[in-house]
Formats: structure tokens, C-alpha cells, sequence
């Protein structure tokens, strides 16, 4: 059964896949899932019949059947538990690698986000000049964390697995905030996972869909 | 193979059951897996040895034999996987179930953690009065959907679960905001959480570290 994601009708970030569909689609060209796309503009994301699939009224959802889920993050692994390819086979490993997969969420990636809504949100606020620094102290501290832990390997934990899929896309965010350059492992690390096919197919497709490319 | 966790040697909340290792405690108490827990001191949480468990020094940490996590939800999920009771037998539900974990930790607590922080570390900051509100308004839009979909149901998808855990300890962190109780089904399934035998053994461990009563 081919599942349906659904995806912003038009892209907010003008097709650089930071858009939550992006990983999904990333998971499902990694494990070799064709999948369908739903296109949901930004007010229907809002009525009811999205709010059935998205209580939050958002993207992406994941349908299948009588499946219906919404969080990127658990759409991921739920495509990880279903297919080879993203999770380990080992029972350590795999859990290790479903602990990276939380701390992309829950530790690397809310100052990441916080810094994006202080943009969006308060950059014609009195303070936004000097508080923008303090949340990129906070980005940094992660950041000389992650680095250390990474070291000099290719990915958190031996393989390349669902934690460093959702990593890298947390990692990605910071685009053109000159933070990431300031480590030259993660923003090689970052590098790597965007230089494998799957995720080029992934970002080829979210990218289509901006330029009125898309074929589905 | 009793598992040991790492707990803050001093409680940064005063025994509130506000720190990442209360939802820890209350999987293995709702799963009737005793724990051994391990007391670490803010300083030695940043050493080499500690940060060998928890790249980001931080608590808590989970070891059975050879294997060690981090990341309180990963170590929730990897509990619930293990045993019953935290996580339905149906693979739909059980997936829908994980959904609403990735909720309570990317979607729902984001917000509430942006408020303390605030309250932390911006407190003496020109802008803190002005900003406290903007943050609270992104908390209410998220408490908004949850409640309409909660309706009138005591848990998120039916039984509870670990989704209800982790959402349930989301919401306590709000706590004498005075923002929960605009939200009366949202603060009786918050109450419905805490009046659960297994968190009330949970709290009560916590606590005893704080008050001196521990006897591990």
C-alpha cells in the first residue's frame, strides 16, 4: 500500500526543505517507499477535515490505510520500524539510534527553532538585536556537545540511521547563520547526509513542488 | 536485569517532579520494573565520565547491562517497548500512540519551556515583561488544539499510554501559571495522570531525594 504525506502548497521557505515533509520524504526515498503527496494550502491546514488527520493543524501527516499520523518524528520512525535502512538490526544499536533521534528533536533542535521565531516573530521588537546572541550562545553550547560526541566519525553511531537523518535536517536549519561553519565536523557531518541519493531525491521532490515542477 | 538512571543529586525544582527523570521513574513504576537510581551532582554531570552516558550532560541516563541511553523520551519508548502496559498491542494504535509522544516533546512542550526559560534567564532583561506574554500566547495556541481534540476523553487515544505520560508531564510543567487552569479537561487530565498509582510511587521517590528520605 502506497501511503499519502501531505505537504505545504506552497513552500514558506522557498524550496530549501526545512519544511517538516522534507524528512519523511527523505525516510521513505531511504528505505525505497514510493509515496503519494497531498498538497494542503495554508488555510485548509486550519479547517476540519486537515485538523482529523493534524490536531495542531499542520503538515506533514502520514496515511496508510486505516493509519492516519501526524509528527515528523514519529512518522519516521514509524516508516524506520516498518522497512530496512534506518534503524540498526542490533537491539542496542537500534535503540541508541532512536536516542538520537529524540535528541535531535528534544535537545539540538529547540534553540535552532527558537532562533527561526525570533526572526519570524520579533524582529521588529526593541530587543531582538540583543537577544538574538543569547540564543545563539544556547545553539553553540549544543552544538560543542554534538561536535564532541561526533568526533572524527561519520555519523553518531557507527551506521548512518534515523537519528542522524533527523540530526542533519535539525542541523540544516542554521543555513546562512555562519554558527554551523564554526564546526567544520558537523557542518562536514551535515555534508554527508546531504550528499546521499535518497536525500537528494527527497529535496529534488519538495523542490518541484516550488518550482512547478512536480509531476504527482 | 534491574536498570539504574541518573538523577539530579540536589533538586533544581525543590521535589516537584519537574526534572527529566520523573517520566522516567513513572514508566517503570506504570511497568512494575524496579530501577536502581544513581545521584549525580550538577558538577560531575559535566565530566568526562557522565558525558560518556549523556553527550549533553545532562540527566537522565539508562543503563541495563551493555546498553546506555540518554533523552527521557527515548528512554520512555524504550521501556514501553519492553513491557506492557505503556503502549497498545495493535500496531495502529500502538504507532498513534508514539504520535502523541512526539507531540508532547516537539509540539506541546517547546512553548512551556521557552516560558521558563524566559523566567530563568531573562528575568532582569528590559524586555522580560513585554515578551512573557507573546510566549504564553504560543502556549494557549497549542493547548487550544490539544483540548479540542482532547474532548472529553479521559486519555488521547482511548488507553493511556506513554503519549499520555509524556503529554501529562508537559502539562505539569505549567503548574502555577495559571494558564493550565484556563483549561479545565486539560487540568483534569493532568489530574487523572497524577492520581495514577505509579506516578504518585514516582513522585514520591523523587521527592524523597530531596527531602533526605531516600532509602536507596
Amino acid at each position: 500500500m502506497v501511503p499519502t504525506i501531505t505537504a505545504f502548497e506552497q513552500s514558506p521557505d522557498r524550496g530549501q526543505g526545512l519544511a517538516r515533509d522534507m524528512p519523511v520524504r527523505w525516510a521513505l526515498e531511504e528505505v525505497g517507499q514510493p509515496y503519494n503527496v497531498r498538497l494542503v494550502s495554508f488555510s485548509a491546514m486550519k479547517e476540519t477535515t486537515h485538523r482529523a488527520l493534524h490536531p495542531f493543524g499542520q503538515i506533514p501527516t502520514y496515511e496508510e490505510g486505516d493509519l492516519a499520523l501526524f509528527e515528523s518524528g514519529a512518522i519516521v520512525l514509524h516508516i524506520a520500524e516498518r522497512h530496512a535502512g534506518l534503524l540498526p538490526q542490533d537491539a542496542n544499536a537500534r535503540a541508541r539510534a532512536i536516542t538520537w533521534m529524540f535528541a535531535a528533536i528534544a535537545t539540538v533542535e529547540p534553540p535552532i527553532v527558537q532562533r527561526e521565531a525570533a526572526m519570524y516573530l520579533e524582529r521588529d521588537k526593541t530587543w531582538y538585536e540583543e537577544r538574538l546572541p543569547l540564543i545563539e550562545d544556547r545553539i553553540r553550547s549544543r552544538l560543542d556537545d554534538l561536535s564532541m560526541r561526533l568526533g572524527d566519525a561519520d555519523w553518531l553511531d557507527d551506521v548512518f540511521s534515523a537519528g542522524d537523518l533527523l540530526m542533519v535536517q535539525v542541523l540544516r536549519r542554521l543555513g546562512g547563520s555562519n554558527i554551523l561553519e564554526q564546526y567544520p565536523t558537523l557542518a562536514a557531518y551535515v555534508a554527508r547526509g546531504e550528499a546521499r541519493p535518497a536525500f537528494k531525491r527527497a529535496f529534488d521532490a519538495q523542490l518541484a513542488v516550488f518550482t512547478g515542477q512536480a509531476t504527482g
